[in-house]
């Protein structure tokens, strides 16, 4: 495999851009990391290339709930990476009992190797935009934050609930899961907690 | 089908975000239109949503290389966007013989209707932003379209041509198909060229 790649890999004069080549070449895997949502028309799972798509997508439209003044552009870079590291952690399930730190640690260690790949300016910018991702130190965090709750919300609520029930995940765990979205937009937490209150009273979500 | 879609339905009092949502939950169809790209590590076709946001990350690491002074978020969302007229239009594959004409006229078509699900201004935002994109209207708009001939070009170069031998496609197509990289980056097309010249000589492409 090793030999392989090196014998795809077109050596350029062009550092810089050979660097940001292979860059967008290792991140083709994350069409393969699988998450726990299913697609609206239930046939399989979603991936997280996809649910970075939606995500971007979402932040576009929805850019005027946003409680406090964003700067769309770093919010869309933010949702398009925040989980590329998952390339190397792969999906923790938000509902899994998975200690907070495990995680972080995996996935800090996958940040490091990934965004080592590209020149060191741009590394820096990726490195910082997930971190600021993760601590959701910002009002362009918060916000993306909040779409990386409603999004799965709206695949559970078409879907039946269906990787809630697979889980047996109950609407405590869903209200005390989503609920930080009322930081970044009461707008959105009112659709949120409506979604919710009607996935209760159809069955989708035992209460 | 219908009954079912108007139970999961929520009726907002705030018909804008009812509006929005909704189009966030019928562009969850682009995740299931395929392409005829194949992912790098070769074990499917590509499909829509991969793509664009593939495509969006790229415009991001690869602005510097766009020789026309160009605004990074219209090409981000133009990039997001611009196949999303396949979830009615399907994927026409680019070395396929279908009339421009026939095309453009179905793509028009899902527009109109997808498009129009939004509020007003977003429709508009939106409608115009994909006709700039596909008339390559402006320096974003070709940018954005050097990316989409890039990217697949990659996707070839990784998997042994798999989808070039698999269609019978030639290397005289492919730089036809793929020298209008150049309007937006020498450096790009520089690029692009070595990857196909190399193709040729490895016999992932007949020459």
């Amino acid at each position: 495999l090793y030999k392989q790649e090196c014998e795809e890999k077109i050596i350029l004069r062009n550092n810089r851009l050979q660097q940001q080549i292979e860059f967008i070449i290792e991140i083709d895997k994350l069409k393969q990391v699988y998450r726990q949502s299913i697609l609206m028309d239930g046939t399989r799972r979603e991936n997280d290339a996809e649910h970075s798509w939606h995500l971007a997508l979402m932040s576009i439209l929805l850019e005027e709930y946003s409680q406090e003044k964003i700067d769309l552009l770093r919010v869309v870079k933010m949702v398009l990476i925040h989980d590329l590291v998952e390339i190397d952690a792969g999906d923790t399930y938000c509902y899994e009992g998975t200690p907070y730190k495990e995680k972080l640690e995996r996935e800090k260690k996958a940040a490091d190797r990934l965004f080592s790949i590209l020149p060191p300016d741009q590394m820096e910018e990726l490195q910082a935009l997930w971190e600021e991702f993760e601590k959701r130190a910002t009002p362009e965090a918060r916000f993306a934050a909040a779409l990386d709750r409603l999004q799965p919300l709206l695949h559970n609520y078409k879907t039946k609930g269906e990787s809630w029930k697979k889980h047996g995940v109950t609407s405590d765990k869903v209200i005390e899961r989503n609920k930080s979205i009322i930081e970044a937009s009461k707008t959105l937490w009112d659709y949120a907690e409506t979604i919710i209150k009607d996935s209760i009273k159809k069955g989708y979500l035992p209460a």
